[in-house]
Protein backbone atom coordinates (compact mmCIF):
# COMPACT_ATOMS: atom_id res chain seq x y z
CA UNK A 1 0.00 0.00 0.00
CA UNK A 2 1.16 3.59 -1.46
CA UNK A 3 0.60 7.07 -1.92
CA UNK A 4 0.78 9.43 -4.50
CA UNK A 5 3.22 12.03 -4.83
CA UNK A 6 4.89 13.87 -1.87
CA UNK A 7 3.79 12.20 1.16
CA UNK A 8 3.63 13.79 4.44
CA UNK A 9 3.88 10.76 6.35
CA UNK A 10 4.63 7.26 6.31
CA UNK A 11 3.77 5.89 2.94
CA UNK A 12 3.35 1.82 4.23
CA UNK A 13 0.65 1.04 6.32
CA UNK A 14 2.04 -2.82 6.42
CA UNK A 15 4.95 -4.70 5.42
CA UNK A 16 4.69 -7.72 2.90
CA UNK A 17 7.19 -10.18 4.92
CA UNK A 18 6.66 -12.95 2.07
CA UNK A 19 9.84 -13.52 -0.19
CA UNK A 20 9.18 -12.22 -3.36
CA UNK A 21 12.62 -10.83 -4.78
CA UNK A 22 11.77 -13.03 -8.34
CA UNK A 23 8.53 -10.68 -8.61
CA UNK A 24 10.05 -7.38 -8.73
CA UNK A 25 10.78 -5.56 -11.45
CA UNK A 26 11.84 -2.80 -9.71
CA UNK A 27 12.52 -1.17 -6.20
CA UNK A 28 11.91 2.52 -4.43
CA UNK A 29 13.56 3.47 -1.38
CA UNK A 30 12.85 6.30 0.86
CA UNK A 31 14.91 7.67 3.47
CA UNK A 32 13.87 8.14 7.15
CA UNK A 33 12.42 12.06 7.04
CA UNK A 34 10.56 14.50 9.02
CA UNK A 35 7.49 13.03 8.03
CA UNK A 36 8.41 9.42 8.84
CA UNK A 37 10.51 7.99 11.52
CA UNK A 38 11.54 4.85 9.17
CA UNK A 39 13.18 4.30 6.10
CA UNK A 40 10.28 3.17 3.67
CA UNK A 41 10.65 0.48 0.80
CA UNK A 42 8.55 -0.02 -1.68
CA UNK A 43 8.60 -2.72 -5.20
CA UNK A 44 6.96 -2.71 -8.18
CA UNK A 45 6.23 -6.34 -9.09
CA UNK A 46 6.04 -7.36 -12.50
CA UNK A 47 3.47 -7.82 -14.59
CA UNK A 48 0.48 -5.95 -12.77
CA UNK A 49 2.79 -3.44 -11.66
CA UNK A 50 1.41 -3.92 -8.05
CA UNK A 51 3.26 -1.81 -5.32
CA UNK A 52 4.29 -3.28 -2.11
CA UNK A 53 5.93 -2.25 0.78
CA UNK A 54 8.42 -4.34 1.94
CA UNK A 55 10.19 -5.38 5.41
CA UNK A 56 13.52 -3.25 5.48
CA UNK A 57 14.92 -5.30 8.42
CA UNK A 58 14.47 -8.52 6.29
CA UNK A 59 17.39 -10.35 4.94
CA UNK A 60 15.83 -11.27 1.83
CA UNK A 61 14.57 -7.43 0.91
CA UNK A 62 18.55 -6.16 1.56
CA UNK A 63 19.76 -9.57 -0.17
CA UNK A 64 17.18 -8.23 -3.89
CA UNK A 65 19.12 -4.28 -3.29
CA UNK A 66 22.26 -5.86 -2.96
CA UNK A 67 21.91 -8.23 -6.06
CA UNK A 68 20.66 -5.43 -8.12
CA UNK A 69 23.48 -3.33 -7.17
CA UNK A 70 26.01 -6.40 -7.79
CA UNK A 71 24.47 -6.76 -11.44
CA UNK A 72 24.44 -3.69 -12.71
CA UNK B 1 16.44 11.62 -17.60
CA UNK B 2 13.81 8.29 -17.50
CA UNK B 3 11.26 7.41 -19.54
CA UNK B 4 7.57 6.94 -17.92
CA UNK B 5 5.74 3.34 -17.03
CA UNK B 6 6.92 0.07 -18.40
CA UNK B 7 10.21 0.31 -20.79
CA UNK B 8 11.10 -1.74 -23.23
CA UNK B 9 14.83 -0.42 -23.59
CA UNK B 10 17.07 1.39 -20.83
CA UNK B 11 15.61 4.11 -19.07
CA UNK B 12 18.99 6.28 -18.42
CA UNK B 13 20.71 7.98 -21.24
CA UNK B 14 22.75 9.47 -19.29
CA UNK B 15 24.40 9.10 -15.37
CA UNK B 16 24.92 12.33 -13.24
CA UNK B 17 28.07 11.27 -11.66
CA UNK B 18 28.32 14.43 -9.19
CA UNK B 19 27.74 13.30 -5.87
CA UNK B 20 24.00 15.05 -4.95
CA UNK B 21 23.35 12.44 -1.89
CA UNK B 22 21.89 15.35 0.36
CA UNK B 23 19.44 16.59 -2.54
CA UNK B 24 18.01 12.88 -3.16
CA UNK B 25 14.29 12.31 -1.88
CA UNK B 26 14.07 8.86 -2.95
CA UNK B 27 15.78 6.50 -5.11
CA UNK B 28 14.70 3.90 -7.22
CA UNK B 29 16.47 0.42 -8.94
CA UNK B 30 15.99 -0.96 -11.71
CA UNK B 31 17.42 -4.63 -11.90
CA UNK B 32 19.16 -5.38 -15.34
CA UNK B 33 16.15 -7.05 -17.46
CA UNK B 34 15.77 -8.17 -21.03
CA UNK B 35 15.41 -4.95 -21.99
CA UNK B 36 18.05 -3.55 -20.54
CA UNK B 37 21.81 -5.29 -19.91
CA UNK B 38 22.60 -2.75 -17.39
CA UNK B 39 20.64 -2.15 -13.81
CA UNK B 40 19.44 1.67 -13.30
CA UNK B 41 19.36 3.81 -10.42
CA UNK B 42 16.74 6.80 -10.83
CA UNK B 43 17.03 9.52 -7.52
CA UNK B 44 14.29 11.68 -7.39
CA UNK B 45 15.71 15.08 -6.00
CA UNK B 46 14.07 16.85 -2.78
CA UNK B 47 11.84 19.97 -3.67
CA UNK B 48 12.31 19.92 -7.46
CA UNK B 49 11.14 15.98 -7.82
CA UNK B 50 13.66 16.17 -11.03
CA UNK B 51 14.35 12.82 -11.56
CA UNK B 52 18.12 12.07 -11.72
CA UNK B 53 19.89 8.68 -13.42
CA UNK B 54 22.56 7.28 -11.14
CA UNK B 55 26.11 5.93 -11.91
CA UNK B 56 25.54 2.30 -10.65
CA UNK B 57 28.91 1.76 -10.04
CA UNK B 58 29.97 5.11 -8.32
CA UNK B 59 30.74 4.19 -4.55
CA UNK B 60 29.05 7.19 -3.33
CA UNK B 61 25.81 5.62 -4.75
CA UNK B 62 25.95 2.80 -3.22
CA UNK B 63 26.93 4.53 -0.18
CA UNK B 64 23.32 6.32 -0.18
CA UNK B 65 21.71 3.12 -0.53
CA UNK B 66 23.37 1.62 1.97
CA UNK B 67 22.78 4.75 4.52
CA UNK B 68 19.01 4.41 3.63
CA UNK B 69 18.79 0.63 4.77
CA UNK B 70 21.13 1.55 7.92
CA UNK B 71 18.71 3.85 9.12
CA UNK B 72 15.45 1.33 8.56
Amino acid sequence: LRGIGVELRCRCIETESRRMGKLIESVELFPRSAHCKDAEIIATLKGTGQQICLDTSAPWVKKVIERILVKS
